[in-house]
């Protein structure tokens, strides 16, 4: 058997687990008797391009590398162009060629997996390195899977960050509104974790809104008005991606219409939007926060069921590759039965890149208890655990930095 | 000796250490011979004007109260009137009277130290309580003390948040601006405790501008444009309440004017302002992010320290109170010498109420190395050691709520 080696890389926004993930590929990596030499390419596709890497063969601190959020590689936000004759692709491949590359393990959500995508096609009669996906997002939203690496430390914060801003927010005896801005363009699975406090058990958050059902302004304003007769502090979390019933985004008028690298509308403000229009309609005192990117870079309060779930899951996709399963992504999937449990497998890519997987609309009514309760059953296995820190006494991370 | 009863109250902004106070005040009330009853007013003065309180004459779970953010009894923002004729007075003598209240604990900030410097004036010639303060303010910026409880918890979180926000915005090889608000309306202490993992070595945040430092626009975006020559993601914490030379607060005039009871303009949106400022100037990628009530609330994140020394300034108010030195606030102050070490001690309510401690302007050249190694010096004792939790397997506390 001849060795080759493997070039890792990791892509699009980052998350307390992406580490995790790398940590396990790059743990069965120096196992595999088939791989030869380990390097982790610096900002995703663009060090392949720009031929800057680490070497990660004899890497040891792979503990302290799964604990650390963000991604310690780098990202890019690059998209592959559709057209195999741009001259990129030969660029790549002569990359791939000089560095004895055998297989490419790309980490990242459902932009990163149209990489994944785009590369196993061009290799498809070429030859090449094996390329498998990593799944990462916080969002939660790529299909194959039962949830994805990362969205178990972000559901985390959230749920315990809206823990404990319920309760500052119920301090006064005066009437209030207070409105959380979650991420989530188009997947309401982050808002879902954000409202966790109520689906336990307690009131509130009184208002949760996902980007799967469509928002209407004038029943929010008349929720929020029904609720203040029985309650002072009105709570509501919401996605930044709500749409009303025609598909716009809810304040989109007010917003600037830029649009990021892969044509997605460039989001801001949505709670500052409602907060606009409480104060104009209803009038009591209100506040809009933005959850923003403590959300998805919080190590400290990272899960260490997903920190786990997401090693186990790079080490598989580095089998998948040793076995020359390429043109797929590596994903948790779940066991059947009452108690919780997972397993490794994956999913064609095809039916990964630039999908997504959504809330479905059996749980569009958030007060049914029984959807409560199946929310609960799907989140709480994977928020489980305090992550294993390595920090001083003081808080400071003892982070791994290439 | 007569026993009187014990009325205790909280007032003004939350904090992750206030409870502390309280369970502090509330054990030593227990242990007092002079103490008969304990009553803990709901919503600060409010609840006595409105009769409306809980005994924890018999409440054991203090510890568990120690380790519980935000107000345990509710807040209030009240503020009695100068003219001791006021009716409010006669009508919180009475009540006092009819619960034989014999020592008032009011926990607060600056603006609460002015009710319990009223009511002690109120009192000066008449029959009535013991009237002490108890300091509590994130802010730390009471007079007459080393440090405020709370405000070594809302450090905590800062310097771990700034952290992991820090690396999040490093992963891209592009040039970007990040700019984080801190509050802080008149003082810069909590954006100096976002700058901690500078000041203990690091190069991030890059910028740091705190109120008692007139801000200048074009001298910032001078300093970020040059900056950038040398690294391609400027991270700029900036106080909620930074000025210009003439004490205007920046981006005011972009603002709506709005003030609230205690006369104080109500802010929000300097890092947007700055942000627009960025974007119009420079042309980059620009982010801003309002660390929002989160920097009050993170029990999650308080520190041992601050609840240690807030529970011991509690315990030391009620003593005070027992020995009849009212008219005084509560105090923690610094041992000499090389190793940290506080007491408890008190200072006259006339020096705090409605009265700012600022950062010194010794310590306005952050770049300094000197400045920078005596602000840890003094932050570091404040926000060391990970606070007790009371948590179950996905984070959810167990906080006490009457």
């Amino acid at each position: 058997m001849k060795k080759k080696n493997l070039l890792i890389a990791q892509s699009g926004g980052p998350s307390a687990a992406i580490n995790a993930t790398l940590a396990g590929a790059v743990s069965a990596a120096q196992q595999c008797p088939q791989v030869d030499r380990i390097f982790g390419s610096r900002h995703g596709i663009e060090g392949v391009l720009r031929e800057h890497w680490v070497d990660l063969t004899d890497f040891s601190q792979l503990e302290r590398l799964k604990a650390t959020p963000a991604m310690a590689l780098g990202s890019c936000r690059f998209k592959l162009p559709e057209d195999f004759s741009d001259p990129v692709y030969q660029q790549i491949d002569t990359v791939f060629r000089k560095m004895n590359v055998g297989y490419f393990l790309y980490i990242g959500g459902n932009d990163s997996m149209d990489t994944v995508s785009k590369l196993s096609d061009y290799y498809a009669d070429r030859e090449g390195p094996v390329v498998v996906g990593l799944p990462k997002t916080i969002d939660n939203d790529l299909p194959g899977c039962d949830h994805t690496p990362g969205y178990g430390s972000a559901a985390r914060y959230l749920a315990v960050t809206m823990d404990e801003l319920i309760r500052d927010t119920a301090i006064y005896a005066l009437p209030s509104v207070t409105i959380v801005e979650i991420m989530g363009r188009d997947a309401g699975w982050l808002t879902l974790a954000a409202g966790l406090p109520r689906f336990r058990g307690g009131s509130k958050p009184d208002i949760i809104a996902i980007p799967e059902k469509p928002f209407d302004e004038q029943a929010f304003l008349a929720e929020v008005r029904e609720k203040m007769k029985t309650t002072q502090n009105i709570v509501a979390v919401v996605s930044e991606g709500i749409r009303d019933a025609e598909g716009q985004y809810v304040g989109a008028g007010a917003k600037s219409g830029a649009v990021d690298t892969f044509g997605h509308l460039y989001l801001s403000g949505v709670g500052k939007y409602l907060e606009g229009l409480v104060k104009r309609e209803i009038g009591c005192k209100v506040r809009s926060i933005e959850v923003n990117l403590m959300q998805r870079c919080a190590g400290h309060l990272a899960s260490q069921a997903d920190l786990d779930e997401s090693f186990a899951v790079g080490a598989h996709g580095m089998a998948m590759a040793a076995a020359g399963e390429g043109g797929r992504m590596a994903a948790i999937l779940r066991k059947e039965g009452p108690e919780y449990g997972y397993y490794c497998g994956s999913a064609d890519i095809k039916a990964c890149a630039n999908q997504e997987r959504l809330v479905p609309a059996e749980w569009f009514d958030l007060d049914d208890p029984a959807v409560q309760k199946e929310i609960c059953r799907y989140i709480l296995p994977l928020i489980r655990g305090e992550a294993a820190q390595f920090r001083d006494e003081y808080g400071f991370a003892d982070y791994v930095i290439f």
